[in-house]
């Protein structure tokens, strides 16, 4: 150990039995007179006893329904594990662990979504029956619209999606230029849409997240690349997230337009049904194709081979069907008016989650792609009273260390401190959760030369490290 | 200059004339057929010329009543700069420098929620009428309450609050122990209020982000310590911000409970009356004082001072309210069920934001905290064929460096690339969408020992440094 490290060691282990790591009155469950101290500010411990992951929900009066929906495996998981708890049909809370993963894919996708030159702005969850009219969707859409009156008796719907929004906002732009164009614009909020049967948990919700962009062109053309260059952004995404994901062609649906994909997760629960060619890339929602077709109408050669899919991304090439409505236009290089060309391109955020967990997860224990998983690291100390107590003191020092020497992984190392149980039962605990690594501190902690156990969900393995190695294996650990 | 930054200076000179700054086909409206490059990635360049922040938004139809509303400076200057767009009434788009803002001052109040030990999680804002009937709120709410029905003819509102909800989720977890109280559930998510009359923009509107957080405490008096620790919570969060905020007496209104205070920006246009003393440091809200008091109730012999305030934040100490309806219960450290003692705190997101460029800024040019400024640095190169052209390459460079060698400004340095446009004009609009920092490459720039011009906008001084001497001083700008 150089000496630089030794004495963060050192300090480390003063804080550690200081009283400001958590504000005292939180290390009980007794109040105390402590003030909150102002400085220095040390970031609190994160405890397993103390974080908000009830695993054991009581469901009052819904326990019957409830258990008839609970259809999939990332649904029971996610309930089990404290990450999401039912609320009215198709709503849920989200939990403080949902809500960090949550948080860091939203970090992926805004990065991806700048990285194509898209601008994040937010438009109202009430949007007015007039704009739906305008584009005849406020019939269209029927009852999966949640419709609302005003104190004046104004009509309003919840937008599922705000293809009549945006292009009302860049319509209102008179002075909009060629030279402004492509112009990329999204939002991730919370969208609504009355399922008649919402289930699968996260996976068909009627209350949920979206990242909904859309794009304005000067051409068929130039609409075409942008299309292009959002796939592309879609597909980064995935890769980023180690999802395999096949991008179909698809029906336009009630949106409209003439040309559109959607971005499946194959899985066993997916509820539509996909055909992809042996042969060549093609690859088509079923929908699409005319029923019992099974050759390939791309390569001619090649069989259609089925499979299902969870749908976690659509887009869709729009033309001028809301533009011209509502009118959004822009000067040309010719200084005249032309009307500009749509784009709108969606992804499921808590869908992904959901469908993430779904297609990774074993029955009993929760997998996340890496990059999103809540915390990266949980830290097992040995039990209370047990033969190897003594590396209790030890584990701590290395949650204070990872924090320090591993500034990315600040606040995203958990110590499991419910020393009253036996590590085997926690270790059960944290792989149900899938934190990527679990630390065992035991008995070769206090070896001479001291190892550290490293549980590594990913690949399954297991390693014993020298701190140095572990440092270095954590430093190697890619975050949002 | 040493050679190691010398070479950080030409690379970035290559950068700046290759072809991946931003996607080719971004420099210009036309659209080329570039394919977009996968690696390496280099940040785009953030260009004033491709920022969505429509200064001058048409209002089809809207012009005269809009006209009418725009009673107050934060609104009239958030609408001309492009930081809002009114939708529906107490409806407004937040556009991307607005967006920027509102997540940057997010992650302060998350860094300061979790100081105290709040941890985040996310409720549905579609809530069941049942709930809220329990509660007595659906009467009492009257026509500030957004209600619908689902397709199954289910009651429900949107949530302008969620003391029900949260009550109910922490009533579900039949194993809470008083080991885990204090416990502080929180969220930062739009709310939904049917206002008589919105106005003032963000300030008083129907559709809004708010934080909202709620505490679970073992006892009366630890329920007052968590109260307390909010309190500090908002102090410091307020501080942070260099926002002067005062703490009054409030009335605790339908929300129920005993005790409460306001948190109160000072502010002309203010909507709440408050009194304070000239002697010791109580204050209040009118409402709570019988009418025409003038004689502090606490010193008894200060007197009181009319004020006017913006409230940005309300906490409420709400007793057994509404964990006894609920049945919130934990077992006590004797193993026997005991009704939790709860408090809520709001925090009004957008409001704040409102209410920030409300008491900072002058009549024509917006002022932000710093912290939470959409973008720090501007920067501006000098008018196309003026008599310094040549300096236009100098200030490419040094947004290049500046990203480089200031790793926490990266993402906001942007380049006034309006150069059809005088210095002068450019200027003007960089003051009125308050930059903390403006810098001007010019003349100076061109002398065999080259000085930056640098507007400091919260002193209103401007200085002439040296390229080092500006990257101390960047350097030294705190970001969130």
């Amino acid at each position: 150990m150089e000496p630089a490290t030794h004495q963060t060691w050192r300090r480390s282990f003063y804080y550690l039995h200081g009283a400001f790591i958590l504000p005292k009155r939180f290390q009980s469950g007794q109040a105390e007179h402590a003030a909150v101290s102002a400085s220095p500010r040390v970031r609190p411990r994160l405890l397993v006893s103390r974080l908000y992951q009830p695993s054991n929900l009581r469901d009052v009066g819904q326990e019957s329904r409830l258990a008839g929906q609970m259809t999939c495996k990332s649904q029971r998981l996610m309930q089990q594990a404290g990450l999401i708890h039912p609320s009215n049909p198709g709503c849920y809370y989200y939990l403080p662990a949902a809500v960090r993963s949550m948080e860091k894919l939203i970090k992926v996708i805004d990065q991806e979504m700048h990285e194509i030159g898209g601008q994040k702005l937010d438009m109202p969850s009430l949007c007015s029956a007039d704009l739906w009219k305008a584009s005849e969707r406020w019939d269209l859409m029927g009852k999966e619209l949640f419709r609302l009156k005003d104190r004046h008796r104004a009509d309003y719907c919840l937008g599922p999606t705000h293809e009549e929004a945006v292009t009302t906002l860049v319509a209102h732009q008179t002075t909009l230029s060629y030279k402004q164009l492509p112009l990329l614009l999204y939002q991730i909020t919370r969208k609504f849409r009355d399922e008649p049967k919402p289930r699968f948990g996260l996976l068909r919700g009627r209350e949920f997240y979206m990242k909904d962009m859309y794009s304005f062109d000067v051409s068929e053309e130039a609409a075409n690349q942008t299309y292009e260059s959002v796939c592309e952004a879609y597909s980064r995404l995935f890769a980023r997230l180690s999802l395999r994901c096949v991008q179909v062609q698809a029906d336009t649906g009630n949106i409209g337009g003439t040309l559109s994909h959607e971005f499946q997760l194959p899985a066993d629960i997916g509820e539509d049904h996909l055909l992809l060619c042996g042969s060549c890339s093609f690859s088509a929602n079923a929908e699409t194709l005319s029923s019992g077709r099974t050759d390939c109408p791309q390569c001619n050669t090649g069989s259609l081979v089925e499979s299902k899919g969870i749908e976690v991304g659509h887009t869709f090439y729009l033309g001028k069907k809301y533009s011209h409505i509502f009118k959004a236009t822009f000067s040309s290089a010719q200084n005249k008016p032309a009307t500009a060309e749509m784009g709108c391109y969606g992804l499921g955020v808590t869908r992904i989650l959901a469908a993430a967990i779904e297609v990774m997860s074993t029955e009993e224990e929760i997998r996340w792609p890496g990059l999103i998983a809540p915390y990266q690291v949980c830290v097992l100390p040995p039990k209370k009273g047990s033969r190897v107590d003594k590396a209790a003191v030890f584990a701590e020092e290395l949650v204070q260390t990872l924090g320090e020497a591993v500034p990315h992984l600040r606040g995203e190392v958990v110590l499991d401190d419910r020393t009253h149980m036996t590590i085997g039962k926690r270790l059960k605990d944290a792989n149900k959760l899938g934190y990527p690594y679990v630390i065992v501190v035991g008995q070769v902690a206090l070896e001479e030369n001291p190892k550290i156990e490293v549980v590594c969900q990913q690949t399954g393995e297991t390693m014993f490290l020298s701190k140095d190695g572990l440092l270095d294996l954590l430093g190697r650990v890619e975050t949002v």
